[in-house]
């Protein structure tokens, strides 16, 4: 309430008088800092797998599991990429690497933020994929394959997507017309072909304790 | 552990027996359920100015004080976007309406996350603003307009970018040699040439308060 402002200080964080122990000290606001105040550290939880294989299903169970737990976490999934960042892009090969790079930079995001932020797309070339892992350190990207057959997958067809893939109305599709890269050693292998849903989140949620980033697995 | 696993049941949740009250019954997340259980909703602070005007300095700032009363908040700024997300990017017209629009639709992955998201870009031009702004529900994209002076960010010309625009280095520099379209109505205009930035962060601080965002302006 001085009668003349000092000149401003933008830049740096030099204040003036006595008024130096203020609240927001800190310009940067780091990944540890905020790790340590939500408890947890975070990580990229990454499903990929055939379409219909359950990745979607199991990304929100493994999210709604986390968020009962008290985790910051968040599903990226065709519902709100497809039709946002990446409604632009089509299904040409350079737009499927296109897709993959900028999920994997938006998880990215997410990661610095202190959100575990699981993502559940196709994802079906190993380049695309060893891409968005190569964008971040060691330990913080969870390959998680949902290894489900595609006969399995092609009997559920639950958005009816395998018969129009068959009926040759769909053009280059995972399984059919385009080929699934299984990862070779994923994090995790998840058999969500056989198993039901309550395992597989299970096997998830052993697998995030014991790399430290929930506390228990129940 | 019964002996043979029933029919797994992704797409639905029935589960077996009496295994019914399990953590993971939700399987989708929403943005109410995030702000109750952070206490705070979310929001997207979109920090629009010129170059030098303080954008990305008083975004952090807030960030900082934001984290300090346990808000989840993070800054989308240069430094993290232009690099990663966006690095496919030139300065074309379509190449910056194109990274104002990925900026406005990873805001809103946040928004929806439960996440203050602060962003500090010049975002010289209404109709890109407006497209992000129309992206969102009214009330949850506050624009900030970082009102410094042409001649004050030029004499401060942290970056020395203004320098180089007048000696022709620097082709269609906002306030140079492109425009800056101020906003018209922005939900809070700072004087961020004459105040300091202790002021301006109090300014959004009380700003956010009345919003309800955060409990109290101090």
């Amino acid at each position: 309430m001085s009668a003349s402002p000092a000149k401003p200080t933008y830049g740096d964080l030099t204040t003036q008088g006595a008024s130096t122990n203020i609240a927001w000290h800190h310009t940067s606001v780091d990944r540890a800092a905020r790790a340590g105040q939500r408890g947890h550290r975070s990580a990229i939880l990454w499903f990929t797998g055939l379409s219909g294989s359950g990745k979607s299903t199991l990304a929100n169970a493994v999210n709604a599991a986390l968020f009962e737990k008290g985790l910051a976490c968040y599903v990226l999934d065709g519902d709100n990429i497809r039709h946002g960042l990446c409604k632009d892009l089509g299904f040409s090969d350079a737009d499927r690497e296109e897709n993959i790079r900028r999920i994997g930079e938006v998880s990215k995001l997410f990661l610095d933020a202190g959100v575990v932020v699981l993502t559940a797309f196709v994802s079906p070339f190993k380049a695309d994929r060893d891409r968005a892992r190569a964008l971040v350190d060691g330990g913080d990207f969870i390959e998680i394959h949902c290894a489900a057959d595609l006969a399995v997958c092609e009997e559920r067809d639950t958005k009816g997507l395998y018969a129009k893939a068959r009926a040759g109305e769909i053009k280059e599709f995972t399984g059919i017309s385009s080929p699934y890269e299984a990862p070779e050693a994923p994090e995790l292998r998840v058999d969500t072909g056989n198993q039901t849903l309550e395992q597989s989140v299970e096997q998830v949620l052993v697998y995030l304790s014991a790399q430290g980033i929930i506390a228990q697995a129940n």
